[in-house]
């Protein structure tokens, strides 16, 4: 029997980057996929909801053109077309990671790829009838959506009630209103994109700011535009019980009842490791995730877990990069350390930086950060500071946001005034915090930056602004 | 008399954001704007021709939403209204820098600032009735457009019939066709506009592509998708006069006659240099501009020119960059090179790298450029190679472009695999070029940059493709 030099559990943007980056270095590699190539993020995550973001965002933009000098009569969603589109990008993408791990040699297999004990020196995954030996194994299960036993929830949920974002994003029908329950980054795209297309939308949410893990200005900003759309919020309340036609919460002591058309679950999501032989192998747990190290080792040798699975950041380039990371192990890059291509000054670093990751939500206003969290405890003070100053100062922005009142947060250092953190709210942020990203994971001191030349006008010149803006 | 540490002459991006560089610093600037205070960029070029090409991206979104699943009865753009918008836009921009200028304690004073022969060691510059004594000065007069000798050309200008970008940004009807002299970025610019807005749209290019210097296949995709609009082209055209009515050229040998509505002469753009006392102090020209070395240094000690005015590349954020960097020099830069602040690795280079500075034409799709040309001569090819690849690489691309046809080209330096290039051609380029626009300053080998986290999905994520598809 052939023994791959890595076999990789999940298709999604974790397993199938592996599988290229490990392919592309020269290596064996089988990628076994239980249902859909592209996993969560092609198929019923980032991607889709971007689809269906940009038909609400034109839509947005045609009936509220007005101010822009834009003369519109009845604009409106065809929500079965918007859907039939969203499938068929959906599909392109897919077609394209399936021509992509065949170019580059991946043998692809579809089914639940499952671990055996250890016999031998090599792994042995099971997938279907078959039985595939790999020196690596790459766990990249990825996560489903958490169902905390809330009363009713399962029952609502069984009766189509209560829905996951996975099937709201193929719902073909707009409910009259939607009862979000989790105002995280899930949850606030999919309010954005059923406000827009005409639902009442509620957003129910636990802490008392939207947004998880943002800027406490900027979840406060987002807010007030999405509740000048007409999403309506209720922070610090606890969902109590789904009955039917209705979710019932608790807030400052009061029970309320809200009825809905439809319920958004929205509360979170935990890796999927049933089903994997984990337990057999005696694979360590951090909670429900897999335990892994900087280079997503498990404390299985040869056995590594990317993406969500592991639970540290669930993010589509988290998982890229945690692929990358682990087939860097794999060629015993870390032994390299120091051989890395002539002109490069960054070398793959030892420690994985969590905190470099760029976030993104993509609702209208888009949202997006990376580094340092602007919200400083009194202890952070004594070693950053940050400086906020509107989006207005760039010119781009005023052009084409009329009445916006987007901000870019600043953290930086005190001691060698580099940059720590960047958070923006503004559309189009995402391209933007590409380049702060860059300068970011440099530790780029405001010297370095003012070198720099930004584009005019562009939204990515308020790093520019806000750097000269300091005293 | 008061003696200013500079006296800047012109208050357009160069000018302003030397004053502000200056005073931030702590000199004392006085800054002499003969018109309008933000220059041709904030009044009558960058900032709103962005106001009204926005304009233009929300009807083009909102009529040709149907493949996005959105349903739009009749959508116009109101002329009356875009206008007025743009000039609300540019009041505000124009007050912020004048708050800015206030805020920093630089002097403001309006009216043409000459130069008066030198009698001390301080330069006098009059202004109005005044005069002013600077150790330092810094042209900045800006440019205005080209007017070469067509027979017919001044005496249709005089007419009204034909326009420069100024006068038809802001034109409150929209004319049945407009003959555009000239395919270059503001010639692209307004045809797109006008396109959109309703006109017939006819551009007559000399050379035989589009968009001056930017890359081959990008200028060829540009062409085509402007082609589908509507949009005509004739390349390799040669205008020989205007007439009542009429603009005449030939092609091929061959004389046409193409009737208009009206006209625009985008036909580059000249410096400024008259009435500013130059040939009377002896200042060195380089053909129609002010000859200036790395530091904006002109052959007069103290004196320098930045901007439009030293004609090396007309951009505003080349202005802002070359405003900087001539304060530098004032503020003896240049002998502190290696005492750059704590953690900065970039220090101000000593040889201003003009093909460092991005360029953006803002048609839709956006064209966006930085660093060496991906049209390679057999001589560069030597060292240098490109890679192109599909936008259709990036999700979001996918997400917000049906059909869309974009490319990103990548130019690399053989012999250190460092990228040296980013041509690209679709929507918000112009931001995600600002993070290639860094990567090509540092001269950021492929290995470095595959260590960064490009956020998903997103445009800027077609850099990481690129770098990830090469063999």
């Amino acid at each position: 029997m052939d023994i791959y030099d890595i076999i990789i559990i999940g298709g999604g943007p974790g397993g199938y980057n592996a599988a290229l980056a490990g392919a592309r270095a020269g290596l064996k590699v089988l990628l076994a996929e239980k249902e859909k190539l592209g996993g969560v993020c092609l198929n019923e995550g980032c991607i889709p909801s971007k689809a269906l973001l940009y038909s609400a965002k034109l839509l947005e933009g045609a009936s509220q053109g007005e101010k822009y000098g834009l003369t519109v009569e009845k604009a409106s969603l065809d929500q079965g077309k918007v859907i039939d589109r969203k499938n068929k990008v959906v599909r392109t993408l897919v077609s394209g990671v399936k021509g992509a791990l065949k170019e580059a040699g991946v043998t692809l297999v579809m089914g639940q790829g499952q671990l055996l004990p250890k016999t031998g020196t090599a792994f042995a995954v099971q997938v279907g009838e078959r039985q595939y030996l790999g020196k690596n194994v790459i766990l990249a299960a990825g996560s489903r959506p958490l169902m905390p036993p809330i009363p009713g929830l399962r029952q609502q949920r069984e009766k189509g009630f209560v829905l996951t974002s996975k099937e709201l994003l193929d719902l073909r029908q707009i409910p009259a209103s939607l009862v979000v329950i989790g105002g995280g980054v899930i949850g606030l795209e999919m309010a954005c994109y059923y406000n827009a297309a005409g639902a009442q939308v509620t957003v129910i949410e636990m802490l008392p700011k939207i947004g998880g893990q943002i800027d406490g200005d900027i979840a406060a900003l987002l807010q007030k535009n999405l509740e000048k759309k007409g999403i309506v919020f209720h922070l610090a309340a606890k969902v109590t019980e789904i009955t039917e036609g209705a979710v019932v919460y608790e807030k400052e002591g009061q029970t309320h009842s809200l009825p809905a058309g439809q319920v958004l679950a929205s509360l979170g999501r935990e890796p999927n490791t049933a089903d994997l032989g984990l337990t057999e192998l005696g694979v360590a747990m951090a909670g429900k995730a897999v335990e892994t190290d900087d280079w997503l080792r498990t404390n299985i040798p040869g056995l590594y877990a990317v993406g969500d699975i592991n639970g540290k950041v669930m993010l589509a380039h988290t998982a890229y990069w945690e692929g990358e990371r682990a087939v860097k192990d794999i060629l015993g890059h870390e032994k390299q350390t120091g051989e890395a291509a002539s002109g490069a000054e960054v070398s793959t670093s030892a420690v994985a930086d969590y905190s470099m990751i760029p976030g993104v939500i993509y609702t209208n206003p888009e949202v997006a950060w990376v580094g340092k969290s602007g919200d400083l405890t009194a202890d952070q003070e004594q070693k950053f500071y940050t400086q906020t100053i509107s989006m207005r100062f760039s010119g781009r922005y005023l052009a084409e946001n009329e009445g916006g009142d987007g901000i870019c947060k600043l953290v930086l250092d005190k001691e060698d005034q580099s940059l720590a953190g960047v958070h923006m709210i503004a559309n189009h942020s995402a391209e933007a915090i590409t380049a702060a990203a860059i300068l970011v994971y440099r530790k780029a001191a405001v010297q370095e930056i003012k070198d720099y030349i930004f584009p005019h006008p562009s939204l990515s010149e308020i790093l520019r602004e806000g750097i000269h803006s300091l005293k």
